[in-house]
């Protein structure tokens, strides 16, 4: 599956900037592939993106409107049906990361089939999957790991990505979620696939590659997350990585969705990892960690990165402030 | 999903023995569920049950026809439909753990929806399945885990159930993969499930119960089977076990299915399931290890049964040869 680019980037009416939170990655990450914005009456956010009439994008050369607008609960309200049926009579395909499949609104879905175009519905993966063979396979591969859910993972691997490609070196974001794969424009929504496939899906993303070649695997969940532990560890497995990253997020009083548990200790986290993927990667170690400062001021935050440095003797950023470029030069 | 209760064991054609291990599997743990066997022309194997003709079975009382037999590929042959369908129009359901659909047949599905009577697919779950929470829930709970795949968890949990019941103490078998479902009747193929909902589809299989209730959470995979791992460590979070039993197959020369992987050591496969329980069950521990001697001499047998007890300090049996007695006299 690959979604066609460039983009028109509908924003819908989204209330605010928060809810166009995947026009604004795809836009942060790929400016190149996005033409233009669409947005409805209503809308109170912008990307500073030209605002293009459907047929403008079109002619711009936009061959997918790529929904960048979450709802509460993920419905698709009956104000984008005439817009998105358009789109598909002008030719583009639509890409969504929604829950809610647009294949399920019959307009939507006629209008697909009459026209031609695809509905890429990236929260629901088609397989079939492959079980994973574990097998040792050519190619570089960096895996991001968490303390928790949501600390900047698919941030982490993107900007590596970023700074491998800007010093010349092959390098490619693997995505395995809704957000990662509208940006790269394929991938695999790792939490969504059948349990006994997860590490096969995962093994299908990041394949056998050039011996210098490198995939920058974007990870999911955590190994100490009582709810998804499980698909940290397929991944974990299927990405057969032999770099690591820890991401974290010194603010986090508690796992995210678990008030009762704690979060994990960095070296216990990293230990746990480096175990868990040794069963496929026996060389496997961390190059870095990543912390997530935006809840603190700068002297905090300054304070925390050095002793983490200093007790995890590993270079340790926030890929947002400092660039991840200490952390490339250990990976090379 | 409840399979209603008993079953006319259908056998089919089954070629051998080995083809009909379902049907075995149900007669041999829950006899009293079965009121007869049902063969076609060309089946080589029998349960010693009575053959019995559709009408007979549902006259003595039988309410779910079970196909117990598997076919190479999972197919379901045209000579089956017939049978099937007259099985419908009896008022039987059917159950089923192939990988084919039976609702994927048109004359079975519109028998079914004609009579009013199930198709229960248990090689793939209903759901909606919640996410899991992780958090501490009254019962006691027991979950049999492996160093590999096939080796005898699904066994020793329904030994342990058995022995429990047998002490007058309330005790229920959890059944995770399709045979177990056929046994008990209710469960979920869990390694089916959306990856998402691994653990949160195991804490409804073994919901909060009275304090001193026994759930025996029939094990999948090994978390050192790098196909089914995330399985493993989705299921071990969602069981949130106080007690673990150790089973292993002593001749396995490597994973199965992976020649490249060598099988984990006892200890060290004890080490990681504890680590990884103990992140929703701070007091988990061993309980005892279930060794499949079936591939050894009785001496042999013997002999690594002895050594594997002195090393690890625990009740070490052959649940098929010694009982579980000695396991469950650690556990209450």
């Amino acid at each position: 599956m690959e979604i066609r680019q460039p983009y028109l980037l509908f924003l819908g009416d989204a209330p605010d900037d928060l809810a166009a939170k995947t026009a604004r990655g795809v836009w942060q990450w790929r400016p190149q592939a996005c033409v233009g914005q669409f947005r409805l009456e209503g809308c109170a956010t912008s990307l500073q993106l030209p605002d293009l009439t459907l047929a403008e994008a079109r002619e711009r050369g936009a061959k997918t409107l790529l929904i960048g607008v979450a709802n509460r609960g993920g419905v698709i309200p009956d104000s984008w049906r005439v817009p998105l049926v358009q789109a598909l009579e002008l030719g583009m395909d639509i890409a969504s990361g929604l829950h809610t499949r647009l294949s399920g609104i019959e307009v939507i879905r006629s209008a697909a089939e009459r026209t031609g175009c695809s509905l890429h519905e990236v929260r629901h993966p088609e397989g079939p999957f492959p079980v994973a063979t574990g097998a040792p396979r050519p190619g570089r591969r960096l895996l991001t790991v968490g303390t928790d859910c949501s600390v900047g993972k698919m941030y982490t691997a993107l900007a590596l990505e970023r700074e491998l490609r800007g010093r010349g070196i092959a390098a490619d974001f693997r995505a395995t979620g809704q957000t990662g794969i509208l940006i790269a424009g394929s991938g695999v929504a790792i939490d969504a696939v059948v349990a006994d496939f997860i590490s096969g899906a995962t093994e299908e993303l990041c394949p056998a590659n050039d011996a210098e070649h490198w995939d920058l695997v974007e990870g999911q969940g955590s190994l100490f997350h009582a709810s998804f532990a499980g698909v940290s560890l397929g991944l974990l497995h299927g990405a057969q990585p032999e770099a690591l990253v820890l991401c974290h997020e010194p603010t986090r009083t508690h796992m995210r969705g678990l008030p009762h548990q704690s979060l994990p200790g960095l070296k216990e986290c990293m230990d746990a990892n480096l175990a868990a993927a040794s069963l496929v990667s026996p060389e496997v170690r961390f190059v870095g960690v990543a912390i997530n400062t935006s809840g603190l001021d700068p002297k905090s935050a300054e304070t925390i990165l050095a002793e983490t440095e200093a007790e995890l003797a590993l270079p340790c950023v926030d890929p947002l402030r400092q660039g991840v470029d200490r952390i490339v030069d250990g990976m090379i």
